[in-house]
């Protein structure tokens, strides 16, 4: 898999996985274990996952904003890993600790490192404007 | 530049630049315009600097926390740029808006994108955990 592959590997993760959310694709970007390096914010942060456990991340986090959607803006991409810059947006219709359903729109960005096994993703050090998040869910 | 000299060139510019504060090493490192593309909380986000500019930004940044110190933990590099994922530390010695100067030590994390030009950095993409920073600087 050359950088160029893993680039779109990349992308057809996030919108397949991420953006449509279908759980049933995981097992075909995901390897067997996969460990979130560092990605503050995230209930799941410093965890190796297995598919399973993974899949369960997925449905827990996309249930806030069931029609999220993630727009690739760059990525860097060498023989470690790919690097990608995002933005993302999605509508507040099911409840947030200390934020109910609001049916506001949500903007926020983040940048995220994958990296590979055997031709799959084994893991993401990643950082989003979680606190931009907060601010557009408490604003008056 | 090949990507290794980029990675290089991004590790001396984090070391000299941000961590040691040498203002006189900024022509060495940026391009005469240097834009940041996205840097969510930055005060300059979406502004093209010129060197006095970046300078100044400089400046005016590391002030809070003279001591800090950044630490590479990965790279990305490929013909476009550099991503970097670093952790940093510093102690807060001066005001910041809402926080006085409170003698704590600070850490977080973040991730970087620079891009080239002519052999010199023309700008940067950055996300960093300053929801992190502020939950330690406001807790009790």
């Amino acid at each position: 898999m050359n950088a160029a592959e893993k680039k779109a590997f990349v992308a057809a993760f996030l919108d397949i996985v991420w953006t449509r959310g279908d759980v049933s694709e995981v097992e075909r970007f995901l390897a067997p274990r996969y460990t979130i390096r560092s990605d503050p914010g995230d209930p799941w942060d410093g965890r190796t996952l297995t598919r399973e456990e993974f899949a369960e991340r997925l449905t827990i986090s996309r249930a806030p904003f069931p029609d999220q959607v993630f727009i690739v803006d760059e990525m860097i991409a060498d023989e470690a890993g790919v690097a990608v810059a995002w933005r993302w947006e999605g509508t507040h219709l099911a409840d947030l600790p200390g934020f109910p359903a609001s049916g506001r729109k949500v903007k926020t960005s983040g940048l995220t490192f994958y990296s590979f096994e055997d031709g799959k993703l084994s893991g993401h050090r990643q950082q989003t404007d979680r606190l931009g998040v907060f601010q557009q869910l408490a604003r008056s």
